[in-house]
This record gives structure tokens, sequence and C-alpha cells, in this order.
């Protein structure tokens, strides 16, 4: 059967392994200390058009958005989220876990907008009780976010502006950056985050690696002692060349834009099919997440021929769900997905 | 160069790497839902003869300890160690962060002594004082230590009569295990681990994984809702097949044991190598970690010929330093070092 | 100048004085070892007609919302509140700080709908994805609220039974909980409340103490070991009695509910006098704060007269402010605001 | 019975009681906007000698431990502390709890050897693993510390020069610091202790107030937005007042210094009526706790005519126990005490 379910639901691109064999048998220092992870900091810092950027790797997205806020946050601070973010409803309340509210704004198709967040903030500091309440202090959000869409060039300014403003950081979570970036739709480049960001990630876990994030602080603005508090929470690996070789890969010959764009093509052949077939569409989303309304009794007739998610409810009896193309979707799962829709 | 220098300066073993290219295709589900995790719980069910154990895998040992011991204590509780317990000294205060103390007692080649620990909780409890101090809710051992000791059958059971008799669960860091249960100098089985620890893991990332552990409840005493607790930590891997194949090749047909083995023999080759050059040792270790004081002019000469750990400073003139076997030790290697020790 | 600005400016009632004065040469023990400790729950049992209850004394509110909600709860639940609930908004994020999150259901006048609570935990049981979300783990009500409002027993009824269904506690804070009690319009006794919740607290700084909330756990369900958790969250005072003759006074001869009626028929005088005046409310509130539209030029023409608090605009040219009354309000003070507004 | 069980069995110094009872009807802003409060600070400043410290009031000893510590540390440190200090052993985990370790130095008589602590950061330094440890981040001492012992001037300076050298904070818990200020052995004036240290406390509690310690911050350097903190941690009472009243009163006149130095008196007359009849002393202490050897046929005999505090067996027939003076300790409590051992 082939599966649209995710963009986790198979291994890494054959290069990574390729890779990983090769550097086997070689000595590398533990910690993130190798060459490989050194290489790949490197080449991202040149692909972001920013050489003064601070490159670090993680294994997972969550255990990113825990890390990054925590340490950039003081005590008495909270995380700025769209109510869709993740962190704010599928992270086990990880973000609580370390100590901060997470202060919701609503979401439009996932993203935030900067009107809602600047009166959030005027608003808190407006009131005669903020200092009993949690002040305002970084600005998160997702793109692509957990809906797919994107935010404009213009968009992602205008919250820059708003974060410099008032001083505090943006943190963009890029776990499917690359989807984002490659998008038919988008007039945001890399170096545009990088250059508006205080610090973002590019997500390998969903876009062609086994597990792996990299954090780019995009101006010396690292947290003092990051390293050490990477290990007290438990997510510094001893062979940190997992990640250096992975991310070395991905950021060699384009690799990871390359991945990124197969998945953008398929995704638009995707909506072709279903557009023609006469589907409605959830949400109108250009990568690689795409969200249709299928009633009750198609899902029950494709359950045994397609890998898919459920997403939420619409109606009585119609329901979104999700397919997801990848690096690894073919043409020939998109012939296939057209036989059987 | 050849080096010594830790267990996990290398890749991991060739099979683990070839299961991840055979199985790199298939569809998997996400989060630990994959059929290699499920296969590998099940192998490690009954290598360990112990077929109600529930087994989670985790991505590292300082995770894993943090973890683990969080969830299993409650808030007013704290976890007794050796002093030199890897929790108590190398993992930035991890332990800590999550909220608990640790009570230190003395460690003797890295190991705790029954009668210190029986003496500190009757000691608690004694106390006029106790509800104003913390209580002493596990009790926290590796094995081998961090020193390369090992507990003996004896000894271990005396450890969890004592955690029995005060109600505590007994915590067995296993990072290195394999080494511990092929030294030729030990009485304790796997099975006798699962008999006598209320909670263990074995080690994946210094004995042959590319990262990974594996985490053994013994009897039906999982925290509850542990799935959350790991994703709320950030240690929920999206593609979970990435433990699960490397532990189901490390536990099929004994692969795991073999290499262990083999660091084994290759430790005692090289505990000849020193001793026959007349060499003094640090600590009698029966593992793969050996400790070997060296002038500090031999520690000079050798640097560019052979890596190798500083371990700490004996005297003046003479230091502790640590050389390391593993999995992928050979003869040749420690033909290599008796040429140039 | 007379002020209403809120019901903590001024001391405490007389009695409450003349007892510390009585019993201060009296030795007593530390740390609520005391006789008034030990008189003033027993007596707080007896008006509860809950036997069975442990009652615990702290100092105030957001550190016994803090300390109760975190004791309650595991690590991977929150904490259901109104929008507008006093931990989701005016305690500096004390929920979040000891690790669970807030989960936000709308406020009506500051009131928690039944409906919305069940659907927030029914759609939570219900989601494919639960296990990477926060359960919800109690039900967080103040009564009156920050509003002065008040729920109906039939509404209590409803929310212990949501609350029953699905095992989680209900958890009413009664910062002043006496002027609920004592509103003309209520069908709720604090037997019911002892009834129908798992955990409330009767407040003492709000209602005619220094300082001081009473805990009530309803039935033997106090948290294990609560003193060293009180102690370790630095709640614990090392002069008890502090809060025991505090305590013993406001429950000896119904003091606490004749002080808080008293505020009822100050409020209920302050009502007319508005009201007659032709003054608009901001909401209808039964108990001793009461929410008055002012305009911008009439808030300036009182400021030096009578004191009040700024509560939130209403329109360009109209605010809400809070008038309140206390044990301590008198018949001349309500004369002296009729002749100045 | 008389009773030297604590210096914290009685109520408050009358005069405190007197203040309470004349300001009780003021309208007083809550929160510690009060005028109590301000003139409080600016007194203490006053004594210090320290016009630009900050004073803020806190309720308790481990509360302001807790808040100070944890509010003072970046995520990455622990604080230093004699192995007896009161954070590592008498404060349920409280540091911990808010996530950071205790760095145990043994402790001699309670002190801290200047040495030990400088061999602890220095080794610490000289670590290769350093970054996997938890950095000493500040220095605690008690002073009096919990044994009754002070340390001289020139200790404290250079304990003060320790801190300076690798820029940690001193943080000074001073309990009972009158009666070490009042203790015919010192050389230490509190104007020393604002020079010397970034941060200490005065104790109230334990010298004559019903509660509340006066945190002074020495030198602009009270972290940002404290009271946000302290409102975070449950520490902020609505009336305020209740703490500046008291330490108005304690700092007026010299009042604090006064009754400490009454208790300095009693416990010299105490250790003379001791030594006439031969008892042994535990310790030396030069302040109000006492600790004499006792027979356990002694114990048992003065158990029902005099009240002290068991404090630990020395021998199979002998235990030290303390007898503590104070404020209220008079002539005929030495008598009567003299007549009954």
């Amino acid at each position: 059967m082939i599966s649209f379910e995710c963009d986790y639901i198979m291994g890494a691109h054959p290069k990574i392994l390729e890779n990983l064999i090769k550097s086997n048998m070689e000595y590398e220092k533990g910690y993130g200390n190798d060459h490989y992870t050194k290489s790949a900091a490197e080449k991202i810092r040149e692909v972001c058009g920013a050489p003064e950027a601070d490159v670090r790797f993680l294994v997972g997205g969550t255990q990113t958005n825990r890390i990054v806020i925590d340490s950039m946050l003081h005590n008495y601070e909270g995380v700025i989220s769209a109510t869709t973010g993740h962190i704010n409803v599928h992270e086990s309340g990880a973000v609580e876990a370390s100590g901060h509210k997470v202060l919701a704004v609503p979401g439009y198709d996932g993203k935030v907008r900067p009107s809602d967040v600047k009166k959030l903030i005027s608003d808190f500091y407006d009131n005669g009780s903020y200092e009993h309440m949690i002040f305002p202090g970084m600005l998160y959000i997702s793109h692509p976010t957990e809906y797919g869409t994107l935010y404009t060039l213009s968009e992602l300014e205008e919250l820059s502006g708003i974060c410099k403003e008032y001083s505090i950081p943006l943190f963009l979570d890029g776990a499917r950056l690359g989807y984002g970036l490659m998008s038919y739709n988008t007039d945001v480049t890399i170096s545009d985050i990088a250059r508006l960001c205080d610090v973002f990630y590019i997500g390998g876990t969903k876009v062609g690696a086994l597990c792996g994030e990299a954090v780019v602080f995009t101006h010396n603005n690292t947290p003092r002692h990051f390293l050490t508090t990477i290990k007290q929470n438990g997510a510094l690996l001893a062979k940190g060349r997992l990640l250096g070789v992975q991310f070395d890969t991905l950021f060699t010959d384009g690799l990871y834009f390359e991945i990124s764009k197969n998945a953008i093509e398929k995704a638009e052949a995707l909506k072709s099919v279903f557009r023609e077939k006469g589907y409605k569409f959830f949400i109108d989303s250009p990568t690689n997440q795409q969200f249709i309304i299928l009633s009750d009794s198609k899902i029950e007739e494709l359950r045994d021929k397609v890998g898919f998610e459920i997403w939420e409810r619409c109606d009585d009896s119609h329901q979104a769900v999700r397919f997801a193309t990848s690096w690894a979707t073919t043409d020939e799962d998109i012939e296939y997905l057209k036989s059987v829709i």
C-alpha cells in the first residue's frame, strides 16, 4: 500500500545513509566536536548568507522548541504563539514543563496576525497590573505552519519589526522549512529568514534525515553555555556525528533544497489529482501537506488502499484529512493515488 | 592514528547500518509504533527472561537518567547515588534541573556500599526533622560504574533487598551494560538484573549503536502515560524506527553480547600489554575501560601516537588516563598499542 | 479620603489582633503544630460538616493555587480554568512555573460553563493525538469569581459531576469565599462546597485576616507528605501560630460569616447609591466587588475624593471601575460615597 | 514550663503588635507599596550604610533562599554551600526543586573554609569536562551558621575576594543575623556585610517578628522584575504592610539590635549556668543557640521540666541538645533553668 500519512514514515534520503557508512569507521570526537558537524555548520552559514551565525544541532523538534524557548526566556517571560502552534497543542506541555506560559493569539490557518501580536504586547504594558502577569518574552511562529501555510516576506518583516520594537526575539520553527522555501507560492528565502529572525531551525527529521534539527542563532546571540544547557536537557548526542553527517550531506550540493522541491512538485501534482476529481480542500496549502475534505464513506473506502491522516471533523458526514508528500514521493505514487480516489 | 579515547568515537556496528538501509524505504508508523521497535522490545524481554517487562527506547544516557528518575520520584523525593555517579557529576545537573536532589553516598571505585545506603535511609527516618528534608526515593547505581567496576550478584541482591525493605525502586544505569555482562569477572546475568532491579537500561550508544538506550521496566511499573512524559521532555523520535531497527539488530542472534565480548577480549589483551611493560593501574577494572597511571612525560610522548583520555591527576608527575576498547577494537589495534607504549 | 480600592487596604479585624496579643507570650510549637492551628482546623471541619476533611493553612492565594495545583497534578496534566481565571492571568505564570499548562475555556463574567468543560475533556480523549497533548487533570474555578459573580448550586453540582465522571479533582479558589457565602443571591452553602469539591480554600487575606488561606481537602485526599511540599515551596511558616490564631478567631462564634455579611450589606447599599444616581453597572455582581461604568471625566473628578480601582476601558470615553467593600466598610463610608459621586 | 526549644516558639516583640494595631485602620496600598515598607527599607539602607542598596521583604527563610538563589543563578549554575547548610539539609530540597544543584563543601561547625571554596571552583574550571558539569554560580553562607558559629571579618573578606575573583555573588543567610551582630565574639558589623556580600537577608522570624525576612541587594543588583518573580513563587503578600510595619518597628530606635542583644546576654548567662554545673558543650557557640551534651538519663529527667531540642546523638549514652534564647528570654528563665538542671 502507498502511504501519504506523513513526511516521516520512511527512513532517510539514501545519500545520508551512504555517508553514514562512508564515515562509519573514522574516529571522530564526541558531543558535536566532530568534523562533519563543523562542516555542516559552515555550509548552513553560507547558504543563509549569515557568516556570523552560530549553528547547533539537536535531535528533534519538540526538544528544539523546548530548549530554545527556555534558554532564551527569563523566568518571568512567556512565549507568544498561535493557538494552533505546535508548542501550544502537540508537545505535551513541554514549554510549560520548563516553566513558561504560552501566550496564545488567534491562529488563521496556522498563522498569527501582526496586529494581534502587537495588541497582546501593548495591552500588556498598558495594564496597570502587568507586574502580576507574564511578560511577552518571545514570538514563536512556524513556517510552514502546522496547516502547511506560509508567511509572506512582508508579514515576516512586520513581525520582525514588532519584535525589534519590543526587544523580544523572533523564533521561527522550521521543522518543515525546506518545503516552505521550495513552495511555488513564496517570496521568502532562507537568507530573509536569517536576516529577520533571531533564531530559527532547519528541520531535518521531516525533510529527509533520520533525525535532527539545525538551530541557527543568527547574530551572536546563542545563550551562554548552551552546550551545558543541551546536556542538562538530555539532548546532547555522544555520537554527535550522527547529526553532523546528516546535515553535512543535506547541505552539500543543495540536496536539502532538491529533495524539498521534489515534495512540492509531488504535492502540486497531488492537488491537481484531487482538484480534477472534484474534491474540496480544507485549506489552501502551498507546501507538502495537503488537507482534503472527504466524506466518511470515502474515507472508509480508501482506508485499505492508501495511507493518510485524519485531521478533523468538518460536519456530520465529512472530515478533513491530510496527505503529505516528501523527498521520497514518486510520480508512480501520484499515479497510484489517482487510480484509487 | 589509532584511538582508545572512548567507546563512542566510531559509528555503528556495520550490521546496524545494513539494516537501516534494508528497512529504509518501508513505511513505518512514527513515535515508536513501528514493527522494529515492537520486535526489539520482544527480543529484549526474552533475553531478560522477563515476559512481563515493558521496554521503551530513548536516545541517550543523560536523557534516560533524567526522565526515568523524574518520572519515578515524587516531588519530595531525591535519588541516592555514589558521589562519583554519572548523574551526580557529569550530567550538567539534569536531575536537579528536573527538581530532584541527588543524595550522595561515598563511591568506592564507583560503587556504593549497601551499608552506606541503608544508613542514609535509616538515618533519614530516625531524624526528627525528616519532614523538612528530602526523602530517599530511589537508588541509582551504574553497572559497569564510571570506573569500569562491577557489582557482584550478592551485592546487587543486598542493594535490592534494602530497596524492597524501604519500598523504593532500584534503578541500574547500564550505559555500558554489555561490557559488564561479558566481563570475565562477573557472576551477574541480564536476567539477574531484570529480577533484582525495578528499572534498568541497556546502553546502545556506547555498545555499537549510533544512539539509543533500551529502558526496561521489569514488572508492570512503567510510569503512567510515559509516552507523554517522553514527548514532554523532547525525547520522542518521530522516526522511532531509528531506535527500533538498531536494537532489533543488536538483539538478533546475540549481536549485542558478541560485540561486547570483543571489547572485553581486547581490554584483557590491552591490560596484558600494559602489565607486561610494567605500567601501574589506577583501578582494577574488569570491563572495557582501563585506567592506567602514566607519567606526564609519557603522556606527552604518546599524545601523537595513540588516542586516550586524561582522567585525573595522581601526583605531581603522574596522571591516570583511560583507554577504552569497544565492539570495533581489533587485534591490530592492540598490536599497534604494544608497539608505541 | 475614604477608599473602596480593594478588600485588602486595611489591616485585620480587631479581634484577630486582640487574640494575637493574648496568645503572644505562650509557647507554641512551630510549623503548624500549635494549638491554635489544631483548633482552627477543627472548627473549619465543623462548619463545613466535613469531619473527615483535612485542613491546612497557607499564607496567600497565589501560593495556595500553585501548591495545590502542582501537588495534585501529574507532570502530564494541566488545569482547566476560565480564560479570566486568576491563575491564568494574574499570578505571574505561577502554575506554568511549576510545570503545568492552564487549559483555558471561555469565561462568562468570570464563570466557566459546564458544557465547555465537558467538551474540552471529551475532545481531548477523542483526539487521536491525545498522548502528544496535555491531559486535563483538574478543574479550577473561583467562587466568587474575579468579577464578583457566583455559581449556582446546580452549576456546581454539574461541574462536580463532570469531574467525577472523568476522575479529576474539582478545586475551588475561595479567596473571597465569605463574600460569596453571605451574598443575598446564592443557594450555595459551605457544606455544599465541601461536599462537591475535592479541595477548596477559605480566603483569609481578603476577608479580615492579615494573611492566610485555609485549604480544605475534603475527603482524605491530601497529597502525601504535603508538609514537605509546603516547605519545599517556601510556604511553611516557622510561627505557624500566626495563621492558627487568625483562623481560630475567624471561625469562633461565626466571625468570618459576620464580617463577610457586613461587606455584602455595604455592597448592596453601595449598589443602591450608584443605581439611584443613574450609573450603569459593568457586571451584575452579587458580592462585595462592584463594577461601575464611569466616564473619563467623572473618574478624573472623583480621583481625589474616593479610592477605587480602574478595571478596564469600555469605550473611548468610559471605563469600568471597581469599588470593593469589606469587613471594615461602615455606613459612614457609604454616606460619604453618596455625597461625592 | 519554661522552654528554650527554639527562637520561634513565642509571638512577636510587643512593640510590633502595638504598631500593627496602631496602623490597622489606615488605608495602605497592597503588595509592598505601603508607607511602612518604604520606611523600613530606608531605615535598613541607613543602618547598613548602603544608600544604593535595594531592600525587599519576604515571608520566611526557605522562601527567601529559594527565590534569591533561583533568581540569581543561570540554569547551568549551582550554589556552593557547606554540607550542613540549611539549604542543603533542611529545606526539603527547595533549591533543587527550583532546578539548581547544591555544590557541597565540608562544613566545620557550620562554616565553609575559603580554601575549600576556592578549590571547588578552580577544580571545576581545570576539569576538561566542565561543560558537562554544573557551574559554581554562587556562594551561600549562613551567619550565624546552623551551629551558632560566626565568620570573622577576615574570613568574610577572603570569601568575598574569592567570589569577586570568579565573578559569582556571595549570598549570606542571616535568618539569625541580629544574634550574630550582637555576639560578644565578633568583629563583623552589618555594614561590613553590606560591603562584602552581594545579597544577604536580615532575619525577622527568628528575631522578634511574627514572620518576615528583609533581603538586601547591596549594589543595584536586584534581579530584573523581581516583584514578578516573588509573585510567581507565591511569596507576595497582598497586605505587604504586615512585613513593612514589622521591619519598620524593628529598625526604629535600634530595636532589632536591642532585642538581639538580650538574647546574647541570656545565652551567655545560660552558658555560665551549664559550665558551672560541669556540662560539656558540643560546639563553642558565641550566639543565641547553645549546644550542650546531655546523658540520655538527664534528657529523660529534664523532659518535663524545661523545653529544648534534641540535636544529634554523640555516643551510646549521650546526645547533643540545643537551648536557644531569644528577644523574649528573661533573667527569671535563666534562674529557673539553673534550678532544674
